[in-house]
């Protein structure tokens, strides 16, 4: 059977799934195209069903139900769809101690920075992140954007109270224009490392918080780096030691 | 007089500065809001004109033109328009050596990583970047990711045969992949750092005259960096001991 209506129940709530009130009531997430759907099968999530578009050719899924291709284009958040859109559960974490060391984003509001933090952790070695006040990591944009990062870290979504109790006993260096240069600085330990807002930084609380504050210097005229680049730079100058003896 | 027509030769022209093709016949890109204004006047480059939305009520610039809050909507790429928009030229420089560590860039096709980009290389002081086969730097998305980043930076654009002799003689290190390490290793002297397209990386040609290529290390399941974060990581981690000596 192909379904071809957007008044269909199973469709109408895909479409909800785009929107931040949907995925709350539901509890799922989108996932779109073919290498993404992949990494995500080989992920620990749960794929709560695909939706393919009658057109799609690839690798068959199990619970998978067909929509005409242009009812796909409804559902799809791409401009050229792959055919293929899983909805995934997103899962219910308890706060829990990190594992090493773990991002704490303050705010981080775009959600291009946001898959792109996520995709960077994931790479560095970030493998816990701990959100207050952050635009929703799991819509569409942030999802693309993270490269199946988000199947393979850690998210907690909570209030900063509920993240500092979390982080009991780590300290938490937050990325600041006006603290240390991050480049004469070697942690030891687990730590967390602050990012905040795209345009007002750390927020007060963390900054209360925070066991010290870190800088990227720069030279010249530039006064700032794009939110994604900074924790990059950052999450990677804070392990370089441990990067510089693997291989 | 507020210009209120499209059919206006001035605006007309300043329309087409949007494409490539119109910048490359004027010689001239746009700049667009109050804050890049202001930092495009401290710069060496010459602002040719300034339009003026009709309700523009911040500081005033000599040679401006007023246009009706409509027409200025046109012109604008942005969505919520400020009512500046500054017509600069695009500087005309004869190929040269590098003064001290800079970019090649190697086929970077999206304008917002392009932005990102010279914003970082700003910053981290990489002062000159050579483009061969990249999306115009002068661009509305490239100029406003660079944030003011392209005003203090010196662009050549040139084909990859100009640009290795430009370099005559300065080594080039190729971030890859496959490459060594990139905490393992300290340039000393002049170096070029080469940043490839996003999605198929260095070219043949730069990678054939490329004396080391280098590799940003990452762990667990993500298999690539997001392009405009590698380069800001491996800039900064070339220059790490300079860094750390500062301040």
């Amino acid at each position: 059977m192909i379904l071809t209506s957007k008044s269909n129940p199973l469709i109408r709530e895909t479409i909800s799934l785009k929107e931040k009130k949907g995925r709350r009531e539901t509890g799922l997430f989108l996932v779109e195209g073919t290498k993404m759907a992949a990494e995500c099968r080989r992920s620990a999530l749960e794929i709560e069903r695909v939706i393919l578009s009658e057109s799609y050719a690839g690798e068959e899924y199990g619970e998978a139900v067909r929509v005409s291709d242009e009812l796909f284009r409804v559902l799809s958040d791409e401009k050229t769809p792959q055919g293929i859109l899983c909805r995934v559960r997103i899962p219910k974490r308890r706060l829990a101690l990190p594992t090493g060391c773990c991002l704490l984003l303050d705010g981080v509001s775009d959600p291009g920075n946001m898959g792109a933090i996520i995709r960077t952790a994931n790479a560095a070695g970030y493998s816990q992140l701990y959100l207050a006040d952050c635009t929703d990591p799991y819509s569409p944009k942030s999802v693309r954007a993270s490269m199946s990062g988000i199947f393979f870290t850690e998210l907690y979504i909570a209030s900063r109270e509920e993240i500092f109790s979390a982080l009991s006993g780590v300290p938490i260096y937050a990325a600041d224009m006006h603290g240390e240069n991050i480049f004469g600085f070697s942690p030891s330990g687990k730590f967390a490392l602050a990012i905040g807002n795209e345009a007002n930084g750390i927020s007060e609380e963390v900054f209360r918080r925070a066991e010290r504050t870190l800088r990227i210097p720069m030279q010249s005229e530039q006064e700032s780096l794009n939110a994604a680049v900074a924790a990059g730079i950052a999450m990677y100058a804070l392990r370089s030691d441990q990067f510089r003896d693997k291989r």
